[in-house]
């Protein structure tokens, strides 16, 4: 397999955690999105919306981190990274979610783009709408995963990662890269911990990509 | 089952599609955005993020729309709103996460509250906003629809609809309600019409809700 990925881009790193803990080798290639490579003519006819991480297995594209995760947890199965029953399932799919549509989308490069060049907004308002989606949308996770009766263990879900802490650790990741606050959210932290503490995480991260700085 | 759902709320819709296309009764409860009902403490306490649609089945509570469809399929499976290969699984997953990781989050009624409150953005700056993300969103979306050797038929896979076309029709309506132009997508304009002429996505559209206005 191959993965189309930049060392930044936290929906790239979900994939590349997927990956490490299903113990599979892809070939590398680094996509630098403040370079534009994402439009090159030749990654735009394999990946229509031009956007990171591309999957490559044999002749087939896969796309959006999310599905790739769920394709890769349908024909690697072990070790599963979604539970077994549905009604967890849903509860890991909708803490993934709670991070993929209601934080990521709002802070990534093309948007905090059309903030400073259409909108003209200034850099320290840029910053804090940033810090605002990241802080109110980790305070609704931290809730969540606080609920009584939760399932919250080790990990989002029990005391194996699941699709829920591909999701969360690399949104933490660029949370503390922009200085926000998560004073409040401990149980986030708590978990972020334990997932650094995994090779699967920590190997992955953006840091320790062929393409980091 | 319950669902609390809002009649312009587009995450709602999807699910509500869902639910009729599997042929289940729900009791509908209105929780109306514009009145900020989801932050009411009784909403709150069993939406720990504030956000439609939520689906109760018996004691449990389901959050995000896309993870409530994919348990509705595993609990309900016929008609499926997923193809049974895994690449066919992950086509449609990508497809309905085009609209919403990409589209749909940018365009929220959070998200357009703040460009206005916070960053004192014009009506006319908002609009271009909100356009902007929907024309280049569904753009994408039709180069995907349009790939060569592309699985597309009567509807976004194949000839019956997937959780695709519950993500995509939902994004058609607000498209149209805000006048973008929907043009440079023939593709995803057959697809709808061909949506709407079911009951499960006409009886479900924002204006035949109990609580529209």
């Amino acid at each position: 397999m191959e993965l189309y990925s930049y060392f930044r881009s936290s929906a790239s790193y979900r994939v590349r955690i997927a990956l490490a803990l299903k113990g599979l080798e892809v070939d590398y290639h680094a996509v630098h999105l403040l370079k534009k490579e994402q439009t090159s003519p030749d990654y735009a006819a394999i990946a229509p919306a031009q956007l990171v991480p591309l999957l490559k297995d044999g002749d087939a594209l896969l796309s959006q981190s999310l599905a790739i995760i769920e394709y890769l947890d349908e024909v690697h199965p072990e070790p599963p990274l979604l539970p077994r029953d549905p009604l967890g399932r849903a509860r890991v799919r909708a803490l993934a979610l709670d991070i993929a549509c209601e934080i990521h989308p709002l802070n990534n490069l093309r948007v905090l783009r059309y903030l400073v060049n259409e909108l003209k907004v200034s850099e320290d308002a840029k910053n804090a709408w940033y810090r605002h989606w990241v802080e109110t949308g980790l305070a609704a996770f931290e809730r969540s995963l606080t609920l009584p009766g939760a399932a919250t263990g080790r990990f989002c879900h029990g005391d194996t990662p699941t699709l829920a802490d591909c999701t969360l650790v690399p949104q933490i990741h660029n949370a503390r890269r922009l200085d926000c606050n998560l004073e409040p959210m401990p149980t986030v932290r708590r978990i972020f911990d334990a997932c650094m503490m995994l090779p699967a995480f920590a190997s992955t991260q953006p840091s320790a990509c062929p393409d980091a700085a």
